[in-house]
């Protein structure tokens, strides 16, 4: 099928930085961008939308979330960590079915689509739940059940989260044509013995997977790690093995110089989750300094129990700011650097390296901005206007691989209104 | 006019504290809310709302912005602080017309509304164009014309900016019925003489005038000030009687702890600016020390030049989080301190203590938020789902005295084509 999108804005790439056509036509045939430019393309076409007054981004990427955990959206808010995790999150977190997973990502997805995300990076129990949820609706996802084990006893064959991972990939690799990737996953340093995380680290080797994992987002967690093993957790996972394969740490607020030295040297990349670092007291992560070192950098949102959404434009909107305030340095962490985060970066960390840029050849993974709002005028600066302006809300079209999701409020491959009601019979389990 | 909003959330208020009705009625009579309750209560009423799936909360104030530097939305994003305001910003300014301004300050109102802001304060030359659009739009604004003598032999007398103040002050102040309010305005310490701002200090406290000035909003001006006059601003201005009428100082992101003591005993307030101080690198305000010395703390969005929106919910977003961030503390600035110095706070800087809260006998001063999207889900905690998980775009109703002027897209008192139409006549005036 042929598709021809018209009049529009169109924040392309050259492959290296964003050009801007003020108003232009954006073709696709079947899933891939296949015409950019000011003049209309010749040939005809199966479907053509007048965008006059829209801008079209490239799909935007979450590239670290934990999505069942809409269902816990405000739980707990401003208690101190430990208690807000262990009184709060975990009891909730063990009373859920996979029924409930289910509910929770359906719940997550509708959302991301509504704010422009065509991509996500997802950390949880019961991956299949997820998986079912993607594969209907649509979106871009990369999957993983993190490995954890708190018996240094435990041998790490009778691992059951290894077994459930193992299946998982198996099972659902590069699925639905391979919108569907399932990612290997150590939780983190502070919830996993040293076997397993080796262990585990050969098997993704040997299976040629991406490892997640989360890596020193708190201070206490990463001067613990210190104090046990007498080396940083950057340090006891590469010593480990586990950034052999390509691998994605998220996180990184407290990594030191030798840390971010050996994520470059591995290729690893991280991913800044800005709301979450900030709402949970974790701190700023040094992103200015790895973007300059040449490590990858992504955005993510977390999950939304510490965030309280899915809301990438917010992640923008904080990454761009924040640096600036903490460093004194109104020049850093730039409009189109950060667009770039949030986008080719994220696809890049997902192994998508089809996807993330308006270019010909590319993937059609595509956001579409209303420009009518107040907040969008004047439009002198295109970058700065999605960085600093525009808000979630304004996504009036989300467009994956060709396929149109969501546009003016309706989701096209999800039923709205039962995903609400089977979380609000979710809620009622958990919450009673 | 008897009015009925029903079967709503309503985030009301004890007058201490905020208390969630989960489905009730909120009665106006006239400009005021004459009931509320989860009782529908006795009588006819000339309009009734049903109100279903949508929470009412009291509407916000921006306590400190410059309304026309919408026009600036997005010039010189990421410059050098200096070379951002005296390359791009100055030069743009210098060339304003009243028309320009006025055009500036409709496209304000438009997205102030559109966010559930129902009053503004706000800081510009040629204060009549505001004064102008506040009239007609229905909105609530505390309006001033900012003193500056660079001139130190400059006769006070013959400050020009001092009688256009003035002469504002005495034509519009409490016109409209109160709506519009005249403050007086030392744009701040850097930008004036001694001579002038204790001159226009004593015109203030014999006019029984508010004052609100600019103060340590950067590390250099607290500094330069300090190594000039051998005290901080702060200081500077209670030593001329700047802060003997009632005061409030926007940013104060350097003020030490001697300058937070002379705050307190002078009883000014403080105007936040999160996104502003973190875009230019001013850094973090110590809000929440101010805070628990009682000093009054209102929110603002500065201008869109510095921002880039007028989004009072990004502004709560911003102060909710980066503080815990700052300090590694996410117990810190809980969603009800942020939602009071969004709304009752800033309504109390603005010498406005009949509104601010839903509370019976205040004014019908309320946004309602739209609950239906997906972000919104589930409503464990109201005051969290407000502070960290809404958007702007959620306001689906704006109401000022009584009177709806936005809802669900629509501007009731204002002509959006127009305004946009002005608004790009006058970008063209400016940028050619």
């Amino acid at each position: 099928m042929k598709k021809l999108l018209s009049n529009c804005g169109i924040l392309s790439s050259t492959g290296d930085e964003f050009n801007y056509i003020e108003k232009g036509y954006l073709a696709i045939d079947g899933k891939t961008i296949s015409y950019i430019g000011t003049e209309r393309p010749q040939g005809s076409f199966d479907l053509e939308k007048d965008m006059t007054g829209k801008m079209l981004i490239p799909g935007i990427v979450n590239a670290h979330t934990h999505s069942p955990m809409c269902l816990l959206r405000g739980v707990g808010s401003d208690l101190p960590l430990q208690s807000w995790l262990f009184d709060k999150v975990f009891p909730i977190e063990d009373r859920m079915t996979r029924e409930d997973i289910l509910a929770g990502s359906q719940l997550a997805i509708l959302e991301m689509l509504a704010c422009g995300t065509t991509s996500f990076t997802d950390m949880y129990m019961e991956p299949e739940a997820t998986v079912e949820t993607v594969a209907r609706s649509g979106i871009k996802a990369n999957i993983c059940r993190p490995v954890q084990e708190f018996d240094s006893d435990e041998d790490p064959a009778d691992n059951y989260r290894i077994r459930e991972s193992l299946e998982t990939f198996d099972k659902y690799q590069m699925s639905c044509d391979g919108r569907i990737r399932i990612d290997f996953c150590i939780h983190a340093e502070y919830t996993c013995t040293a076997p397993v995380a080796a262990h585990y680290a050969r098997l993704c080797s040997e299976h040629g997977g991406n490892m997640h994992v989360h890596l020193s987002e708190t201070k206490k967690e990463h001067q613990e790690c210190v104090d046990k093993y007498g080396k940083t957790p950057a340090k006891w996972f590469a010593d480990l093995g586990v950034f052999d394969s390509t691998a994605m740490a998220a996180h990184c607020v407290w990594v030191t110089d030798e840390d971010m030295e050996i994520l470059r040297d591995k290729g690893v990349g991280v991913v800044h989750n800005p709301t979450s670092n900030m709402k949970l007291g974790s701190g700023f992560a040094p992103i200015q300094k790895m973007l300059d070192m040449g490590i990858k950098v992504a955005l993510g949102t977390d999950g939304a129990a510490s965030n309280n959404n899915l809301n990438m434009f917010e992640e923008m909107h904080l990454a761009a700011v924040i640096h600036n305030g903490y460093t004194g340095d109104p020049t850093i962490m730039k409009p189109e650097t950060v667009l770039r985060m949030a986008t080719v970066n994220g696809a890049y960390l997902q192994g998508r390296e089809d996807t993330g840029e308006l270019l010909v050849g590319k993937k059609a993974d595509i956001a579409a901005i209303d420009l009518s709002s107040p907040h969008l005028f004047p439009l002198l600066d295109p970058l700065a206007l999605i960085c600093y302006s525009a808000q979630a809300s304004d996504v009036c079209m989300t467009m994956v691989d060709g396929q149109i999701l969501y546009e003016d409020g309706k989701f096209l491959t999800l039923d709205k209104d039962k995903i609400i009601a089977d979380a609000a019979a979710a809620v009622k389990r958990l919450y009673g």
